[in-house]
């Protein structure tokens, strides 16, 4: 049995989380989805990346964690990259990345997504600083496995996103390739959450270097759509 | 439930739908399964490609059909873009593309094929002005999910097909991309219909914009090997 | 009912193929696992690509075979091509390729694969001639899909490996895309032993020419993870 950190992408909560970690506690894993500094009720909306990395920090630290497996979702690939590199040693057995960024020492989020997505955001957050992922998008590219009406459901527990954690630039001691913790990487075959041209795999995975590589069908959203086969996944991607 | 069109690709005929409509039809759903101009027993070799469309806009108004989800397999897919271009608003609910070719105004299907099928094609039409798909090919880039006996007999089902439907340019008053109608793309993952260097995916859907990715496993004649699958994957693709 | 020979990759043994062969058998065929020369106990470690290949020839002609289908694992690809070239009119059937290499005239398993590969076994083999698949490459890129344990005791039954076997150009009279003999790619989708710059398929693939493709879950070690599966992929890559 093992001990997993489920960490949330923008727009996420721990919250969202739980129908995935509740199967993987049902086969005797310890399974902690906590809500990472910028989603959680009240956090104003200014927060930055490093914020949200500090909170995952002192989350695992906080809790007295050790040998975790550190599995981030998305936008989470940034918040665990950057924990990876602060967290003490013994702190995490394995890393596991689930259609999530992988960023290099100085690169924001922002720089690893496609042009149109920058424009559409830069906008949105002139009002308050926080961006939303639009109803048609979220609709098409990131819940295309699941109905119209699960689709409308799981948008209306969103949160804002503080852009910042978007723009701000990462600090790395070195690259995640050369992390010595073990990696994974989950590739949903149906995400199509990034454009064809700019994928998550293999674009993204390669810059872990030596990686195991986990693929199972579904959309970028399978924390709604099937949180079996996202449980079952990260059980695979994590395992030693 | 909802009102489906299937539209065949060449070389096939509305009866050759029948299989997967049937599936649809027993979940409660409407589902039309028309042949092209040019497929009809009897059509002369000349039929071009403005006929074809006009085939399948004259059976959506004769059928007084409206808010359809019209689906394109292959070929079907130059025929449904046009016809959406020539429908009157209302008609159309959702495109979906099967495997199918997209085009931009002014390409003809030849513009989107590897330049072997061209010269083969080419030489083929001499005779009479029809073209048909060589055994060969057939049976080992089309029906690789399929037995030697089930692949031979579907061949025998074929019709020949008029060349100048590849031949001909579409005429188009804006891009797909530019619909307003929502798009879905299926991708059957065994399909090597198109050489791998000029793939359906994400060649041909990237060109519809914003769009909803379905796949699957199956060939290009999944009609054929496994009209479950295609009838799943249409549903999937076409609800709102 | 048809007579199949499957052809083991580096490192494995045909012994290593008999869990994928005893579920071929069962379905009533005559399936042969022999083990090329260098791969033997007892076998020089200077043992190179020709002798593997006449050892698989001399198994053919020796068990008096005709009409088999061959079958290629990895770099067993290289030797199955070169027998194809060697052996009588009549002795194969179909050509089947499984996450294997395919070469053309003066190609050695070395101009297909990464540098790093390279750099490592030139200097692997300075000591005896032969190489070994490190332990860490091998649990993350290659048994992906399997469990430490199971992936620890697979890799108790490799055998070292002689390197000339992947120096050694091959002689061919044609390109394997001009055999007559038909083609089949066997792709297991989440095979990371090449890297994803350099893929098994459409890259190697491609240079069957005319080919059935047939693509499944699984590893590049499926002969252990999944000999079930691995099964039905070559029952279906294998038939007519």
């Amino acid at each position: 049995m093992a001990i997993f950190v489920l960490v949330h992408g923008a727009w996420h909560t721990g919250e969202l989380m739980r129908p995935v970690a509740d199967r993987m506690a049902a086969e005797g894993h310890e399974v902690h989805t906590p809500t990472l500094a910028g989603n959680r009720p009240g956090d104003p909306a200014d927060v930055g990346l490093e914020e949200a990395i500090g909170s995952l920090v002192a989350f695992v630290d906080g809790h007295d964690l050790a040998d975790i497996v550190l599995v981030g979702h998305s936008y989470g690939g940034m918040v665990i990259t950057g924990a990876a590199d602060r967290l003490r040693a013994g702190a995490i057995r394995r890393l596991v990345y689930w259609n999530a960024f992988v960023p290099n020492d100085g690169e924001a989020l922002n720089d690893l997504v496609p042009d149109f997505f920058l424009a559409m955001f830069d906008e949105m957050a002139k009002t308050n600083g926080t961006v939303m992922m639009p109803f048609p998008i979220w609709r098409e590219a990131l819940t295309n496995d699941m109905s119209g009406a699960d689709s409308a459901a799981a948008y209306a527990r969103l949160v804002p996103q503080p852009y910042r954690t978007f723009t701000d630039r990462i600090a790395l001691s070195r690259p995640p390739a050369a992390f010595e913790i073990p990696k994974s990487y989950i590739n949903f075959t149906e995400d199509t959450g990034m454009p064809h041209a700019m994928p998550w795999h293999p674009r993204l995975s390669q810059k872990l270097g030596l990686f195991r590589l986990v693929q199972a069908p579904g959309s970028h959203e399978v924390c709604f759509s099937n949180p079996e086969g996202a449980a079952r996944a990260i059980l695979i991607a994590g395992r030693d």
